[in-house]
C-alpha cells in the first residue's frame, strides 16, 4: 500500500516456466519497469514464478497485498498450461466463467466455428473484472482490484499497457540526473559519495561502473520527487566529482525528458 | 529443500533499483537460468528487489529456506548503496570484516595506495563465506551456506558462475524436445495437448504461440527427467500434431543437446 499520497507502488509478476527454464528470455520486465516510471508509478518488487497454481496464487496474494498495483504476464493462452486467470479468480475468491463481452472479441478474429473449448478458455474472465482490450490479437488481458493481468507476448502486453495506462492513479514522477565523467573511478568517491548520500535523504543515489571507450567511467545517478532537493544534491555532486575527475575529463550531465 | 534424490533447485535474487527502474535491463536471470537449467539444477524462483536492508534480509531468508541454492547479483561494489553483503552477514547473523585473501585479491589490480575505504568494502565478507574468485576485475564474489552471492555487472557475473559451478550438487538434467509445425494454431490443439498432458504427469507440457514467416505457428516443448517417460509423451504429441497441422506443413522436432 502507498506510503504518501504522492507514491504510487506496483509489482510486477512474471507466470512461466520457460523464463525459469532460461529458455525464453524475459524481455516485459523492463519494459514494464521503465513504462511505470514514467508514469509515475514506481516498481518495488518483481517476482517470476512457474505455472503452478500454488505458487502464482501465494505470489499474488503476497503482492497485491502490499503494493497499489500487481501487473501479471503470462499463462492466458488457450492450452493447458494456461491457468492465469483460474488462480486470480481464486486468490480473489470470486468465481470465472466465459464472458459474453471477451467472447465477441475473441470472434472478431476466430470464425464462430473455430470458438472450441481451448479458445474459450481465452475467454474465461474471473467475476468482477473489468477487461482490457488487446488490439493485436483481440484474446483480452483483465484488471480485477488492484491486479492488472497482461499477456506474455510482448507486443500484446506492450498494447495492453496503452490500454491500461490512463485507468491507473500515478503519482509524482521521480526526476532524475546523471553525472559521468571518463576515468571517474567508482572507487575513488565511494566514501565521499557515500557522505554526500547521506546528507541528502531524500534523494535516491546510485553509482554504477562501466568500461567504456577503454577506460573506467562511472554515471552517477541521482532521483527524488522533489526538483529543490534534487538539485542541491547534484551541486554537491558535481563539486565532488570536479575534485576527483581526472583534469582533462568533462562532467557530462543528463536530465531524461519527464 | 529438495524434494527427490534427483532434484536441486534455486532462486535467483536480484538485487538493485536500477532494474526496477528501469533504467537499466537486466541480463542475469536469463543467463543463470539456463546456465542452471545445463547443469541440472531447476531455478523455480526468481525476486527483483531493491537497494533496502529489509527487503533484501527478507527475501533471502525466505528464498534460501525454500531452495536448495539462492543465488544473488548486484550490490557489491564500493558505493553506499552497495549493501548486499552486509545484508547476507545479517540474513545468516554472522559477524563481517575485510577478509585478507578478498583484500589481496584486490591488490592485483589496485595499488596499495589507492586501496581507500571505498574499495576495502569490496573486501568486507561474511564471516564463514567462501570466496568466489573474479578473474575479471578481482573484486571477489563469495558462497555462505546456500547462498551464491556474484557481481551484477554481467561480464563479472558469467565469470564467477564459471567459477563456483563445480562447487555445486547437480541433480537429473532435465531433458526436452521440441515439436512444431508452421500452421499449427494453438487454439486448435488446445483441448487435445491439454488431455495429453494430463496421460503424462512426468513429463512438463508447455506450449507457445508465435508468428513465424507470416503464419501461426506453435511450439510445443516437453521437458523430463526420464528418457522413457519423455519418449512416450512425445509419440502422443506427434501423433496429435500429425493430425492438426496444415496437410502440406512438415513437423520439426527439435532435441537440445543436453
Amino acid at each position: 500500500m502507498n506510503t504518501t499520497p504522492e507514491t504510487v507502488t506496483a509489482a510486477i509478476l512474471v507466470i512461466g516456466d520457460e523464463i525459469l527454464s532460461g529458455r525464453t528470455k524475459d524481455r516485459n520486465i523492463g519494459y514494464i519497469a521503465e513504462y511505470l516510471t514514467a508514469l509515475g508509478i514506481d516498481t518495488k518488487e518483481v517476482r517470476v514464478v512457474p505455472d503452478e497454481e500454488d505458487e502464482i496464487v501465494t505470489a499474488l496474494n503476497a503482492l497485491r497485498g502490499r503494493y497499489d498495483y500487481v501487473f501479471t504476464t503470462g499463462g492466458i493462452g488457450p492450452t493447458h498450461d494456461d491457468i492465469t486467470a483460474d488462480c486470480i479468480a481464486k486468490a480473489f475468491g470470486v468465481d470465472i466463467s466465459v464472458n459474453a463481452q471477451a467472447r465477441a472479441m475473441l470472434l472478431e478474429r476466430i470464425a464462430e466455428k473455430d470458438l472450441n473449448e481451448a479458445r474459450l478458455r481465452m475467454a474465461r474472465i474471473p467475476h468482477g473484472a473489468e477487461l482490457i482490450e488487446n488490439p493485436v490479437s483481440k484474446a483480452p488481458g483483465f484488471m480485477i482490484g488492484n491486479v492488472i493481468t497482461m499477456a506474455g507476448v510482448p507486443s500484446v502486453m506492450q498494447a495492453m499497457m496503452d490500454v491500461v495506462s490512463p485507468r491507473l492513479r500515478t503519482g509524482v514522477k521521480m526526476i532524475q540526473v546523471s553525472i559521468e565523467a571518463a576515468g571517474l573511478k567508482e572507487g575513488d568517491i565511494g566514501s565521499e559519495y557515500g557522505t554526500i548520500a547521506k546528507a541528502h535523504p531524500g534523494v535516491i543515489m546510485g553509482s554504477y561502473p562501466m568500461m567504456q571507450e577503454g577506460r573506467f567511467w562511472t554515471r552517477l545517478v541521482l532521483r527524488a520527487k522533489d526538483a529543490g532537493l534534487l538539485a542541491a544534491a547534484e551541486k554537491d555532486v558535481v563539486a565532488m566529482v570536479e575534485q576527483n575527475k581526472p583534469p582533462q575529463s568533462q562532467i557530462v550531465i543528463t536530465r531524461p525528458e519527464a
